[in-house]
């Protein structure tokens, strides 16, 4: 793996199993339209069964980002975990081929396999994710490979690493070492629910110094305990220099160095799936801050890489983003 | 699987990796655009490292057809070979979510993966592929089932089956079954390298007996030893008495009892992937066929099924076929 990329982001290696359904099979299965669900073998398996035919794309929050960071021209790497068996041949063949520094642990045989997201794209584009982590559970502190994160300008990590101990441990470590370089650290809250079960941690990790907050409305409301998304913003940004608020189809808004830049979302003419909006969102973002461009064209790269991946199933890139970027910027 | 289906399909079972490339790529690793080679372990894993990110999707080109058939409501069948591996499991998921019966017989550990085509797909939406058949390559004879072959209407046979002897003899097995128990025969030609390696061994199946043949315009006139495809489609007649000849935007010509039919392609506003258009041709002509309908309007069911199988990614339908042949019948 390259040292001195500009941003290495540390998340679940997930290949995602995209699959059409209607709204009756959210009811049906339990499923909160919109979450993600961790689920175990045999939930995972249940509901494979139930979906219909289904598409793989390899996916992953953090790993969606890193692949957008490529696109753009940035260089990124990955840190998760993966089996040795033909779903984590996929995962790091496409992360690679995007362009990605990802050299994976070796483990050994009779672990967990790679994990998979089983995803159910509604009408309404929506997606709701049932995930069985598999191998990306084992992820640890000892995963986290101090000359990259040190040499990293922004090290990325995605808030569902809260979801296991071993995982926020390795968070933790990240963090921590690339403050110690004096480099940034940027968190992604990932999930609504995922902020319910963690929002102490996350508070403790904003205050002990999160330079850069990925969130979408619902979930900085949920950590700043308001129903009202400006007050969740002045709220949230005592602890965080810089706090960017994704909101779906009204754009975004980004609050840096206490400046407010509210910024357009790109209109796409026929949004077929939204997995992966938040993820390239930040790929857009991160790499207009790593080229050290104001933070509203910031906002504005990340509404445009969001704009291609919502406008297609599957949560990367299928268009090369240095392309539109350069259309966008001029 | 159940008994009495309508068509049962006997071919490789493969999952499709699909990429796109430049015509330099194909260039560059010396394949033929339009193509399928078989290649090897080795040269599969050096392909797929060049490859960009790709998207898996379950393939096969008679599993595609009966896919295609249970999307129009038929009842289909699928038999062939796929190992106790992750891409066996997504082939088995997505052939029974898409409503075919598939039984396939138990595998020990130790044998060969699941097969797996890599698909590469130009700016011109022409695919060309490089299977390795693994699991794929050990079906046999003894993989017929008797009972399920004789209570079929039609067997489906892909010609590709002619690259393995055991695939040939599991062939030739069901077309005796089919043949002995008063049903028909379908072969489908599959490739124009695959024409070349087994001409005698086409012609000499259609003498014996095959009822009904599906090739496109280079499979017609390789087989026929001919450029000029009427000249083709006449010799063949002789040994065939329905014979149906794609040729892609140009449309398709049915002959059947003596009688020619020409049928007009189904316009398509963005042609994005061509792969599986024969094998949705050919579950809309079986489907017509199977309901009793005229050979014209056999051919215009496959040039529908067809048309929205190379409008997006995949070779499998993503919109229920049995409404857009409503659609069309009226």
């Amino acid at each position: 793996m390259g040292t001195g990329c500009d941003v290495v982001g540390i998340g679940n290696a997930l290949v995602d199993v995209i699959a059409s359904a209607d709204d009756a099979f959210l009811v049906t299965h339990g499923l909160a339209k919109g979450s993600m669900a961790l689920v175990d073998a045999a939930g995972a398996e249940r509901l494979y069964r139930a979906m219909g035919p289904a598409v793989e794309v390899s996916g992953g929050s953090a790993a969606n980002t890193m692949a957008g960071l490529a696109s753009l021209g940035s260089r990124s790497a990955f840190i998760g975990r993966v089996a040795d068996d033909q779903l984590g041949e996929v995962f790091a063949h496409d992360l690679r081929a995007a362009g990605v520094a990802f050299d994976p642990p070796a483990v050994g045989p009779g672990g967990s396999p790679t994990g998979r997201s089983l995803i159910v794209v509604t009408p309404d584009a929506q997606r709701t994710m049932s995930t069985l982590l598999g191998a990306a559970s084992e992820l640890g502190p000892e995963d986290v490979d101090d000359e990259v994160v040190a040499a990293a300008e922004i090290t990325y990590l995605e808030g569902y690493l809260f979801d296991r101990p071993a995982a926020r441990e390795a968070f933790e470590k990240a963090a921590a070492l690339s403050h110690g370089a004096g480099r940034r650290v940027a968190v992604s809250l990932s999930d609504s629910f995922c902020v319910e079960r963690y929002r102490s941690e996350f508070l403790s990790l904003l205050e002990s110094g999160a330079d850069i907050l990925f969130a979408n409305q619902d979930e900085l409301c949920l950590l700043g305990g308001t129903d009202d998304p400006d007050a969740a913003l002045t709220g949230v940004e005592r602890y965080c220099p810089l706090v960017v608020m994704t909101r779906g189809a009204a754009g975004s808004t980004v609050v840096a160095g206490g400046q407010r830049h509210d910024v357009e979302a790109v209109p796409v003419a026929h949004v077929v799936d939204t997995t992966g909006a938040g993820d390239l969102y930040a790929a857009g973002f991160l790499h207009g801050l790593v080229a050290g461009l104001d933070p509203a064209t910031c906002g504005r790269l990340g509404a445009m890489a969001a704009a291609e991946v919502i406008s297609h199933v599957g949560a990367r890139p299928e268009t090369p983003l240095a392309a539109l970027a350069a259309l966008l910027l001029g």
